[in-house]
C-alpha cells in the first residue's frame, strides 16, 4: 500500500496521515499526479482543521479510506500550471476548499451549485475521476483542476483566512440562500464555535440583527462585545426563550451534537427555517411547531465555487476572519484531541509551509 | 356547565359532543351567538370527520376543552346574515373550514395566510374573541364572521365535497406553495389515506407526475388505476427505492404515525422538500441526507381563506372530490373507531342535515 501510494503518480509528495480508526496522525510519503493541461499545482502554505476531520480520522461516519490525508481549507502559492490554464500563473496565491471535481453537466453544476453534484469529488477521502483517492492539505503539494482553484484576495491573510474555505462558505452560503443577508432581518446563531463565530461576523457584515443562542451564559460577553452580536439567549432560560418567540427570520444551527430543536423552532417566525450546518447524525424533530408555523428544518452543504470566490472577496472587503490558533504540522494529534473537546478559539490552522518536513 | 352552555348565547343549538377523554360522543344542547352585523348564520347540512378529531376527542394532544363539539369541514345553507354583510344572503350555499377568526393585522393575515396568524381562532376547541369556546359542525347551526365563510361552488356536491375544507386545502396549499403544481414536476405522495388520495388527485389535475409511496403493495392498483398516479413505490422495497433516488421535486407526507424519513429523503432531488401534513408527535430526522442534498423537512398547516376559496373552485372545475362514506350523526362513535383503524375509504362525512335530531 505504501509503495503504491508513493508511485501511483509521478510527483513525490509528503504529508501527515491517519492510518486506522485510532485516528493517530504520522508522516507519510505519497504522490501527486503530473500537472494536466487544465491543472494547477501549488505549494501548500496553510491548512485549517475542520471538526469533520476528527470524525473522518476515527471512521465515525464509516467509509474512511485509510491512509487518510485530510485538510480541505487549503491556501498556497502556484508552482506550475497546465498548458491550457489561463487564469492562474506561478506565484499566484490560491486556495482549495471542500471540492476538487464535479460532473459539470447536471442541473446543480449548471446552477453553480457544484457542492450538490451527485458526482462531485471531495478534496479528501473522495474518489477522483482517475480512480485514485483524494488527499488534502495536510501535505506539501496540491494538484487540482483549475475550475476548483480559488483566487486568494490580496488583502486577505493567508494563515487566518484558511478556515473561510470550509467554515466560512458553510455559513455564508445559507445566509445568502435564505435571504438572511440584509438589514431588517433577524438571524439566530446556535453555538458559538468555529462556524458559529464566523456566522455572527458574516451576518453582521451583511447588515442583519444577530441573536446568539447558547447553552453557556459565559459566552455572552464575547458574543456581543467581540463579535458584535445584538442579543444573547441562554437556551435553557425559559423566560428569555419565551420572550423571543417568533422573532427570528432564520436560524443557523452550528451544533454538531444531538440537541433539542423544540425551543429553537419556537423562536422562528412562520415559514422560516432552522438551517443545520453542524452534523449530528440524527435529530428528533417535533412536528407540531413545524406544522403550526409552516416552519422548516433544512440542511445545507457548503457552497459552489463561484459563491466561495464571492465569499472570499466579501471577507477581504469587510475584514472578516475567523479567530484562529496557528500550530505546526506535528501538533496535529494534540489539535484534534483539543478540537474534540471544543478547546480552541475558534479554529486551528496548520502552518504547513514552515513546519512540514520531509522526515 | 350544561346550563351555561345552553344559555351563554341567545340562539339555541344542538349537536353531538365528547364530554371526557373516553372520547364517546352523545347529543348535547348548547347555544350560538346572535348573528352580529358581520356574521353569517347557516344551517349545517354536511360535516366531514378529520383524523385530528380522534386525537382531540381523547385529549391525546392535551388541551381539549370539554364538552368538545368537533367538525371543521362544514357545509350548509345560509339562514340569516348580519346587516353589514353584503357578500352572502339567505339560501346561499356556504362552508367553513379550520378557521373562524384571525387578527387581520399581522404579517401573516396581510399575506392572506390566516392559518398562520398567532391569534387565529380555530373552528373547534378554540377560544373565540368573546372568550367562549368554539364549537364546530357536529351541530345544526353555525354563526361565523363573513370573512371566514367560503362560497360553495354551484357544481360541487355538498356531501362529497365537505372534506375539501380540511383534507383538501391541507394538501392543495403546499402543492401551490412549493411549486408542485405544474407539468414537468415530479411529486411524491406518502400514504394513500384521506389526505393522500386527495393529494394524488390534485397533483394530477395540476399536471404533475405523481409517485405514490406506500408500505402496502396492495394499494398499487387503486393508486394507479383509480386515482391516476403514474408510479408506485413500496417503501420497504430497497431496489425500487434505490432506483428512484433523487428523482422527486417534492414529497407530501400524509402519514400520522411515526415513521422513518431516511428512505423518503433520498428520493428527493437536491434542495427539495419533504412536506409533513400528517401529525406524528415526533420524527427522527437523519441529518446527512438533509445536509448533503440541501434538503428540507417542512411543516404546513392548511391554507388561508383566499386560497381555500381558490381550491374549492379548482375542485369544482376539475371535478376533484374525495372518496367518502356518508353516515348519519348517530354513527359518529363507530366512525371514529373505524377512523382510528384507518378503516374508511377515504373520509367520513356526516349527513348532519338529515340525521341530527333534537332528542
Amino acid at each position: 500500500m505504501a509503495t503504491s501510494l508513493e508511485t501511483q503518480h509521478p510527483v513525490k509528495a509528503i504529508g501527515w496521515a491517519a492510518r486506522d480508526p485510532s485516528g493517530v496522525f504520522a508522516p507519510i510519503k505519497f504522490s501527486r499526479r503530473a500537472t494536466g493541461e487544465h491543472d494547477v499545482q501549488f505549494r501548500v502554505l496553510y491548512c485549517g482543521i475542520c471538526h469533520s476531520e476528527v470524525h473522518l480520522a476515527k471512521n465515525e461516519w464509516g467509509g474512511t479510506m485509510y491512509p487518510l490525508i485530510p485538510g480541505h481549507e487549503i491556501v498556497g502559492v502556484v508552482t506550475e500550471v497546465g498548458n491550457k490554464v489561463q487564469k492562474f500563473k506561478p506565484g499566484d496565491k490560491v486556495a482549495v476548499g471542500c471540492l476538487v471535481g464535479s460532473c459539470r453537466e447536471c442541473g446543480e453544476c449548471k446552477k453553480n451549485e457544484e457542492s450538490y453534484c451527485p458526482k462531485g469529488v471531495l478534496s479528501i477521502n473522495g474518489r477522483d475521476y482517475d480512480g485514485t483517492v483524494t488527499y488534502g492539505g495536510f501535505s506539501n503539494l496540491m494538484v487540482t483542476n483549475e475550475d476548483f482553484i480559488l483566487r486568494w484576495p490580496e488583502s486577505l491573510p493567508l494563515d487566518k483566512g484558511a478556515p473561510l474555505l470550509c467554515a466560512g462558505i458553510t455559513t455564508y452560503s445559507p445566509l445568502r440562500r435564505f435571504g438572511l443577508d440584509k438589514p431588517g432581518v433577524n438571524v439566530g446563531v446556535v453555538g458559538l464555535g468555529g462556524i458559529g463565530h464566523l456566522t455572527v461576523k458574516f451576518a453582521k457584515a451583511l447588515g442583519c440583527r444577530v441573536t446568539v443562542i447558547s447553552t453557556s451564559p459565559r459566552k455572552k460577553k464575547e458574543a456581543i462585545e467581540t463579535f458584535g452580536a445584538d442579543e444573547f439567549l441562554v437556551s435553557h432560560d425559559q423566560e428569555q426563550m419565551q420572550a423571543a418567540q417568533a422573532t427570528l427570520d432564520g436560524i443557523i444551527d452550528t451544533v454538531s451534537a444531538t440537541h433539542s430543536l423544540q425551543p429553537l423552532l419556537s423562536l422562528l417566525k412562520p415559514h422560516c427555517s432552522l438551517i443545520l450546518v453542524g452534523l449530528p447524525s440524527k435529530l428528533e424533530v417535533p412536528v407540531f411547531p413545524l406544522i403550526m408555523g409552516g416552519r422548516a428544518v433544512v440542511g445545507t452543504a457548503s457552497g459552489g465555487i463561484k459563491q466561495t470566490q464571492e465569499m472570499l472577496e466579501f471577507s477581504a472587503k469587510h475584514n472578516i476572519l475567523p479567530d484562529v490558533e496557528i500550530v505546526p504540522m506535528d501538533y496535529v494529534n494534540t489539535a484534534l484531541e483539543r478540537l474534540e473537546k471544543n478547546d480552541v478559539k475558534y479554529r486551528f490552522v496548520i502552518d504547513v509551509g514552515n513546519s512540514l518536513k520531509d522526515e
